[in-house]
């Protein structure tokens, strides 16, 4: 065999980089393409952003959101219309060419971002308070030219949903921005199981041409931040540049307010990190491509074949995604392949718990075992689900509980940044920032805004504290 | 209003090239982009895709094919491994450049289309019989450098799917290849009220790389063809080029057999070609994104208010996408935006009708209107859409089976071929062909595979004639 599924993996502790890595590749989440920095998605990590991907469009349809797909090219002119917005990107844009381009043609920008393609059409569509609101959405890859990659957290390509949407008032659209907000912070409670701790960025981290930006940040295993999706509010800036007018009921022309949000397949790697263990990856239920897995043992036995099937039948019926493997390796050999890939149950149906009436169920988090009566097993399982989703989530909360300090000094904070985690302090502002990014390596992930200030000055600059910051080494 | 929904548009028998595009446009399908042949698919073009996404997906998940998304980018020497597959794209490739890239990276094509990925990736995590067959389909878009584009038809992106597939065997690969025509036959009968018609490529037509080409054709409304779809028979010969190997049962090491497959939102054009009228687009009712308009009349008066509410919430409660305009726009203005939209079933609601617990419903494709009673109109409904969808198909079969010639001459060939439409006619081979396209501009478009020979002499070539094919002028 070219490839060994079942082998151990780095243990977390020792590195934590070469345990997601191995991870990565042996729960045959990705893996590498010709392309250097771009990789493949395999199905069993594809099937993880399908759940994603099919949890966020039934909400943003709800919610009034129409898909679009605009091109994934940008004329050059065209994207350096906003002028913060191409400084934020121009350094990693790529190209489009071809031997039979006309050399008259402008270049062409492989889209990083398509914010100045919606402008661009929101501007030729409306024209009346009528046309208000345009929520759209779109589901795509972008690329930008990044130096240093790693699976799923940063690549030269990568998958998202980016939602551009223009309101009549500031006020509806700031209400969307933080909707989406809470959107994104529910993926993580009712699917994720990752709490995420949600903020507005400071004027230094904030979205190249947003007036404000929202986000949600998870902590990882090892203490640092990974920020995991992002919601701006872009006022008229936009809307001027790229002249999005409308009439209003008052008759008078005015700019739309405008907004954008997006998640990205980052939030596999923030899966991976929070919930996965030393022997691979821990799938909360009900993101997980497979829920249940069934493994017969002594298969050949036809009272074993019979009730492996009728299990299966029951459990596919009831609604979960559920699989059987009957193939000819040992029981043990699929024990681990199954625990790498973190599938949440595993049923075994042997014949001695068949003599019972019984079938054994070990969930993946804890590795418990518990036997269970066959024809109670259907109506037990949502609650099995359910609670190791709920399990998942509270150690993810308590973790961050237990991995979140106050810093009064910044001697403390420089303490404290070494043991990883969470630090909240109250700073001056941008000069405050940007002496902890040097002398620490640590961000700011957001601003805490119903928090009080912690200290009145600020124990980096000894000026006036303004605002209290979440800050973390990150990702 | 810097847009006008309801113009009319160019009569389809004046100008059907003419008719097409404002259709597109009108219908707001897909709007045009900055850059030159990239369009923008606008939210009622999008959702009609994904439609036949949704449809696909599971009839692909059904039959054990599983998603995957490889990069965007191909390197250069990569793509160049096999001979036909780099000759057939080569002219259309674009390139992925940067600012940031070193000068001795290789270059990067944006994909054309995938199978080079898939065999290297495939030929990497495949070591046994055990590990087949491997069937991964992956939804994307594409861009190939067209010089002529058209909206849907022809574009330098546009979205498809691509299945890739890997057997043990010749026959296993072989049922496979049409297996999926099959699923692709299936969408026309089932949702897009299309008749297919199906058969083999001839060797001058068929895919670059692929041993045998199968495909979906379609007959447009002006007589021409418009092929939608593809399934390759790709035998060894990329397992060769890439070296995708396996031990078999009998411990001997074997290359693969090969498949591939696509559709493209080049399906949206056939649909917009084979039903619409000189009223604009006649959606069929199972793949429209709105299925059933309800039009308020008066509906200022609370007794309508109240029963709009009461049929939408009735409607929507049974499952049909159904959506009420009740804007202050004259109904004959509605009228004709959703006869514009093809939406399959409109629904006025009027004090008059209420009168007798009525509503008037007016079915698109025949403009037919009809008093129901609301309590039965739920009931109605599927019958409705079933009837509509039954005569859509039924008039599309008639328009095949009305323009379909068989041509026993080579002069009664040229004859025909000027009335538009499919022509069947026994040929030698691919030199038959070169000429029948000089003279005509028609091409092959399948070998008819189970049609006797119409004449046993080729009337181009005065050769044995070898198969039946049908030729058209062609999208």
């Amino acid at each position: 065999m070219k490839q060994k599924l079942v082998e151990t993996i780095t243990s977390r502790d020792v590195d934590f980089a070469q345990w997601y890595t191995d991870l990565c590749l042996k729960a045959e989440l990705m893996d590498y393409s010709d392309a250097k920095g771009f990789i493949i998605y395999r199905p069993y990590g594809y099937a993880i952003w399908e759940n994603i991907q099919s949890f966020l469009d039934t909400r943003f349809k709800e919610t009034g959101h129409e898909n679009v797909y605009m091109p994934m090219v940008i004329s050059e002119s065209l994207f350096q219309k906003e002028k913060d917005h191409v400084d934020g990107f121009a350094p990693e844009t790529a190209f489009m060419t071809t031997k039979n381009q006309d050399e008259q043609e402008e270049k062409l920008i492989i889209r990083p971002t398509s914010e100045v393609l919606f402008c661009q059409h929101y501007a030729k569509i409306v024209s009346s308070y009528r046309d208000l609101p345009k929520k759209y959405n779109q589901w795509c890859s972008v690329v930008r030219w990044e130096k240093t990659t790693r699976p799923f957290l940063r690549g030269k390509e990568f998958l998202w949903q980016e939602g551009h949407t223009i309101h009549r008032t500031e006020e509806e659209a700031k209400k969307e921005t933080l909707d989406m907000l809470q959107i994104y912070e529910n993926l993580g409670k009712d699917l994720l199981a990752i709490p995420f701790v949600t903020g507005r960025k400071t004027e230094k981290e904030k979205f190249a041409g947003a007036e404000e930006t929202y986000a949600i940040e998870a902590l990882m295993h090892d203490g640092k931040a990974l920020q995991s999706g992002t919601s701006h509010y872009f006022g008229q800036g936009f809307a001027q540049a790229f002249d999005i007018k409308f009439q209003d009921q008052d008759s008078k022309i005015k700019h739309v307010y405008q907004t954008s949000w997006g998640v990205s397949t980052r939030l596999i790697g923030a899966v991976i990190m929070v919930h996965g263990d030393d022997e691979g990856l821990v799938l909360p239920p009900y993101v997980a491509p497979t829920q249940i897995i069934i493994i017969p043992i002594q298969s050949n036995k036809e009272v074993v074949q019979t009730a492996t099937n009728q299990v299966y039948e029951d459990l596919k019926k009831a609604g979960f995604r559920v699989k059987v493997d009957d193939s000819n390796k040992s029981p043990g050999w699929k024990f681990s392949e199954y625990e790498m890939k973190g599938v949440p149950v595993r049923v075994e149906i042997g014949p001695r718990d068949l003599e019972n009436n019984c079938v054994t169920i070990t969930t993946r988090h804890d590795r418990n075992k518990v036997q269970i009566k066959i024809d109670e097993l259907v109506e037990k399982m949502p609650n099995v689900l359910k609670d190791m989703h709920e399990t998942l989530y509270q150690n993810a909360l308590k973790h961050v509980e237990n991995n979140t300090y106050v810093a009064n000094t910044y001697e403390e904070f420089k303490t404290l940044i070494e043991k990883g985690g969470y630090i909240k302090m109250s700073i001056s502002g941008e000069e405050a920032e940007l002496i902890i990014k040097q002398d620490t390596a640590a961000t700011a992930r957001v601003i805490l805004i119903d928090e009080p200030l912690i200290t009145t000055v600020c124990p980096v600059t000894n000026k006036q504290a303004t605002q209290t910051v979440l800050f973390a080494r990150a990702y």
